[in-house]
């Protein structure tokens, strides 16, 4: 049975109907409506009305950005869409949208996805994390996506890997989000610009503000400045995933989100600072690989987690 | 049916006769024989054969320090035991002995061993860490030991949370090990003794090498920079414990091993940092707590393992 996966962003709200083998046959995408709880939940009902249009599907799963008590079906926390806080999903969406309904955070789905359909679909022990404006994660484990207790599990990002480092998101130091988002290559980035007023990313910063995704392309051209910038979000990145590859000894990494199209420009630099942190064998074994799912990871493994979670559809794990 | 769980240190072997419920029947202790893989396998023998006489035992399972690789049932790098590396712990073993082996990292082992038995026994979600000479760590999650693809999963220790920290046994700059061991503790207490040579710290080390328990037995009796020392451990062990509470998502987190003993004058400056680093729901269940088990969790977690792990006893989860 086909079902529908839902990713539900700060700006955007994406949904598709996937079949069980994570193709996607219809997509429907709306702005996100943040002003009310009412408006949020409507722009929801209507993605999802939308796209179940002429589809037998047997359940949705929304991907929620932030901390979720998976209880409750409710967002605890959630720094870009404050709007969703408190709200319990379910009961406000299930009779509206006429569909089981469950909730889970959007990259423990991507990471399910990824899992599912993409860059770990051949092994059982997978850690995703997504780089973007923030930093996500979610980790499988001899085949289990790592809920914990409340639902509230697999917050990489805010896995302190410098306790005296910059200021998070988040409030506090030194998280991997702090030293290796997209943010965080901006900030760097002005640092370096500051530093050398006469380089490419100087001259741009006199222009205007530099972005991340400003690196990765003057990183492609091969500017040394911005390659610079790139190796030390790198390094700090692979000061996290070492950590990790430590904790879950998996044997794919996966990296995703916009910050992952630096490709091997970023990874290389993770993947010297992985062998150096890591332990054998876990250091031996891992493969740290782009993402494959690209922007469709949150709707393939919502999806596929309204099948795999859903009492009805537990069929093909 | 009992098993025998076997807890093979650097220093000593100790074998123990379990029964489902955590009872033990028998134990023998025989010093750790390192000059030679023979005498180190030797000497295993004894301790298992000596512990069986007369009890009805259905496996064996050894808890080895350092990082495993399952598959072959060997050790790959052992910092405190270097004889038992590369031994195929199984085939040298089993036929000698005369039962089923199988082989788990030690502190994998004591976490199971807290997870069946001790301070994690009503949970399904456990992070253990044991606090030594070094630190270990064992996670389980939705019931299920992470022991990821190769068996060298949990190395909590060597998880960075502060890159550019002190050197760590392993190489590397800042593990967790670096910061929050009884080997940290010592270093701090002896930076501390220099700054001030006429606290009690200072006077100690002008007689003699200050070294972890020094400062627990000076902190215990109200000694002002012994207190600091711990709070200082204390805070670092926390900026650990965040990061596994942000991952996992723990009901528990069961803090053993020497540097425990503690107790909270460690474990309060280590809840403080978790409730500044660690999300909200995560960081409002979780409960930081001392280990029950002792010593023994080891034993007893091994022989559990025993049980549970190999085909024929997978009775009582």
């Amino acid at each position: 049975m086909n079902a529908i996966g839902v990713d539900v962003g700060g700006t955007k709200i994406a949904a598709g109907v996937v079949t069980p083998e994570g193709e996607v046959l219809a997509e429907a995408r709306y702005p996100t409506a943040k002003t009310t709880e009412e408006r949020l939940l409507s722009s929801i009902v209507r993605a999802v009305t939308e796209v179940k249009d002429g589809y037998e599907v047997g359940a949705v799963c929304l991907a929620v950005p932030g901390s979720i008590l998976a209880a409750e079906n409710k967002v605890i926390d959630s720094p870009n869409l404050h709007a969703i806080e408190g709200i319990p999903l379910k009961d406000e969406l299930e009779e509206r949208v006429g569909l089981a309904i469950t909730v889970e955070n959007d990259a423990n789905a991507a990471a399910w996805g990824e899992f599912r359909f993409g860059a770990g679909r051949e092994v059982a022990h997978l850690v995703f994390i997504t780089l973007g404006t923030g930093v996500g994660g979610g980790v499988i484990s001899h085949g289990v996506l790592l809920r914990g207790a409340q639902g509230a599990g697999g917050e990489l990002g805010h896995v302190t890997i410098q306790a005296t480092g910059p200021r998070c998101n988040c409030g506090n130091r030194g998280c991997l989000e702090a030293l290796a988002s997209g943010t965080a290559i901006g900030r760097c980035a002005r640092e370096v610009a500051s530093e050398r007023p006469d380089s490419t990313l100087g001259r741009l910063a006199a222009k205007r503000n530099v972005l991340g995704e400003d690196v990765t392309e003057l990183a492609k051209k091969g500017d040394e400045e911005a390659l610079e910038v790139l190796e030390e979000a790198g390094r700090w990145l692979g000061v996290g995933l070492a950590g990790f590859v430590n904790t879950f000894n998996p044997q794919v990494v996966a990296v995703g989100g916009g910050v992952a199209k630096a490709g091997n420009l970023l990874l290389d630099s993770a993947r010297r600072e992985v062998r150096l942190r890591a332990r054998s064998p876990a250091r031996d074994l891992v493969e740290i690989k782009e993402a494959t799912l690209g922007p469709e990871s949150g709707i393939l493994g919502a999806a596929a987690l309204a099948r795999d979670v859903s009492g009805e559809y537990v069929l093909d794990l």
